[in-house]
């Protein structure tokens, strides 16, 4: 059990009348938010504050979302949220299920999407994964194959890079290395989904994190390719095909982006207790 | 935040073939689920352990529910689940809403229902509770009224007790207490429902508890019209409009039940924290 | 193939601030609209025409509603819609479903609900009715009875009559009649839901109907227990558990209605067609 | 109001276990299905006819599926429906909405997906079709556009042609044309979506069909950009993002099609009646 207390700014210079979509709300799909609170600070080209009518909470695509509209200005968002979640880690085996035997609402993540190009590299794909085992081994050499073929590179690819380019190029960010972790199961078969959200670095700045979730053994597990962070301690904004699904925010104007700051603390207030609550069969906490 | 351990224990004798439904899972609505099991053992008139199949955590009206069939022999039944819940109480003011205000998924909880006559109660209600103030004050005049009135006695009602009952029998159980309440605040005009769950009683033994949920302010807001637990630490199984919507059990067939062990253990790990989630305007966690 | 085109005209007088739930908008499900237009005219109090704001084609539990409020004057509702059902008739045979056979979706509709006690009325209705063959054959006995047994009288029951009353007063309308099928059915451990809409009548004038729909052989099988009426030739508005979840309109306020008008015509444009739609082995239309 | 029979004739050799998931159900959306069945023959390698489990009628993205798994041998799967659909015709002006007046369910359909790649053509498609004027107009010197310059060439194209490349190359089939417009449409910022079904041909042989549905003056409103066909007698199998959201069938296995057939009759029962379905403030049919 890990409790996340998150705090995101976000600054924008607005040029022209504009309609602002915030996605970077945290999922209460098996989260608990236990406080969370969104706010819009307007000054407009005056220099004076106004009010800003926003729609909250509402469900989308992927995750969820608020918006609103504003005028040439200023926007400040600022949005904190204090959140529980379950970190309490993998099981040591699961399996690739048979198409026949997978539930139907994880056939679209066996398909194609827009980053994740799995029809055009599958040939590339059967050939450096065959006979790598099965399940979480599989996805481990997919990431070691990643690990020791791309390189992270900040700023080496844009909102069209998809996972054919990173496979040609090298080179990525978490965005690039889970489309083409992704891309690769799909390809085997597996299927495979994109998430992003909130993880401590170790390392600063705090950003957003991207990873990819497997459907295992009958359950959706999650992997980070990048190594970065420990997957089960992300606090999930929203999951989707490919990034595609998942903006932090979609914004449709001409604006400028000035500021971003995000402050993530997490702690396991029972550290020292034998929580293994992935694993069914275990015995109850403190019994 | 509330960490709550529930282990629940059901036996039955099976006298001819029936089928089991199970709803005594907690909900997954705000409460997160850290581990969970549920176990059927039966044994057959042979005396022989046999594997039960069951269908898993399926969603229906009100709830979670399990279900399997078994021939003559003996059923035990045990659950175990730890939960994590918002515990972090109640706003000082919630006004009641006007109708046209209402979000159109209350209303529903306005309308009389099989153990809440609201209807036929109408005139006696609106003598008793005009001019009693807005909101939270309101509903707690309802509960002192009841607290004042009606006698909590262990086996004087039974699955027919509706609320209409009660209030010429003035006595009943949790169940009753609950039926009452809400029939109250709907001849008010104030959506109301059921909700079941878990709780830890300082007196023993356990067991399943009734209490109910509020519109107010925007939000629904749990009441306890017993006083027997703080509502905010009811572990919550099924809302729904009254009792028929969230029985613990439905068993189709010739069966006695036969033992019930309920066994809560609930703790705060942060309870020196200074946590108000209930209240959105609050500061954040440690900030 | 049925083409029905429907006029419904409302009139109200309003003494006061009043919120309007309208709930006579046709159902979408199994049917297809092809025009539907709802106009609400408001006259206040000095007589002049003012612009209602209403909310369309909301869902709701039972069926589809729109909401507006206004203050004192005159309120004109006037709803018209062409729409196609398909009333291509039961089949000839439709068993009974053990429980553990029964889609889950089915289970509330076994359950007392409060115009419908079946627990209450259960060892009467297992006499009555025990032996009386499978399925279709044992759902039309139990209108036999009702037939024979009660009368129908225009003025008899009210909002609160229940059927345990009507089964104890021997007399009620279409609602009461199919308030004590359901229970019956229920009773017998058949799933049993209400269901109100408009059917075109021989003798004027022109109203809403309520009819009841049994779970048999896998599907819903519309009857009506008044024999008014050919079930199939229904244009649903609403189902539900019974009369409570399916009004025709609620509201909230001190209002009078003054006029209510219903103008219904239904026509088969493939009458002389041999279309078996209700038989999924039948050959297709015309081939 | 239109009158559709469809028969459906696919027929594989299948070479290893293979598992299908067949999509080519009609949609229940606005639509009324009164007769379907759909019956899937499989042939094993020794010449016998073995029925064939299979699940009908669930929902998928898209629309509904079927699925069923084989081993080696022959599967001859064979389609029926009768449908009626609204074909009731356009508005004469229907303008473009602004983004913050869409609803939030339209706001996928403005985002570049995986054929669609509105994102990278957004500069030419701007300059092409600045002041083309609104709604109606836009879209309709969009398939201008498309009907001038680009080649309608039956195998063409394969599976991984997206907007860009028919863009390029300058030719395409039904399922590229739709999906240049479609891009075209969501570079304009305007929600457009991809839209698959049958629709009578006059010229054979008769075929699945692709077009696209684009959100104006508050509705979707369909347009076939190979002017092959009336678009609004289009009967719907599914609609989704682009050609990926919806095969009409998807097949993990080594497998042949080795015929497909398809037969549509499509008459108006009515079409000599005045039916404005399309436009809600027009006079109810036959009054």
């Amino acid at each position: 059990m890990l409790v996340s207390r998150i705090r995101t700014s976000l600054d924008y210079e607005v040029f022209s009348a504009s309609e602002f979509f915030l996605n970077m709300l945290v999922s209460k799909k098996s989260q608990l938010i236990l406080q969370e609170s969104l706010n819009v600070d307007y000054i407009d080209r005056n220099g004076d504050k106004t009010p800003v009518n926003f729609q909250k909470n509402m469900d989308a695509v992927g995750g969820r979302f608020s918006s609103f509209s504003v005028e040439e200005g200023k926007v400040c968002v600022d949005y904190t949220v204090s959140v529980v979640t379950n970190n309490a880690g993998r099981p040591l085996e699961a399996a690739i299920y048979s198409i026949g035997r997978l539930p139907r609402k994880t056939i679209p993540c066996l398909r194609p999407s827009r980053y994740c190009e799995s029809d055009m590299l599958s040939a590339q794909v059967q050939s450096l994964f065959c006979a790598q085992g099965d399940g979480i081994v599989l996805v481990e050499s997919i990431i070691d194959w990643i690990q020791e073929n791309i390189q992270y590179e900040v700023g080496c690819s844009d909102p069209t890079t998809s996972a054919g380019d990173v496979f040609e190029r090298r080179k990525g960010v978490c965005r690039d290395f889970a489309h083409l972790a992704i891309t690769f199961c799909r390809a085997l078969n597996i299927p495979a989904r994109f998430c992003v959200g909130y993880v401590f670095f170790e390392e600063p700045p705090q950003d957003f994190h991207a990873i990819f979730e497997v459907y295992l053994g009958g359950r959706w597990i999650k992997f980070d390719p990048t190594r970065l962070a420990s997957p089960d301690n992300l606090v999930v904004i929203a999951r989707g095909n490919d990034a595609k699904d998942t903006p932090f925010a979609t914004i449709f104007g001409n604006i400028k982006p000035t500021r971003m700051r995000i402050n993530i603390e997490q702690e396991d207030p029972y550290s020292d207790f034998c929580v293994k609550a992935g694993d069914e069969q275990a015995a109850i906490i403190g019994s």
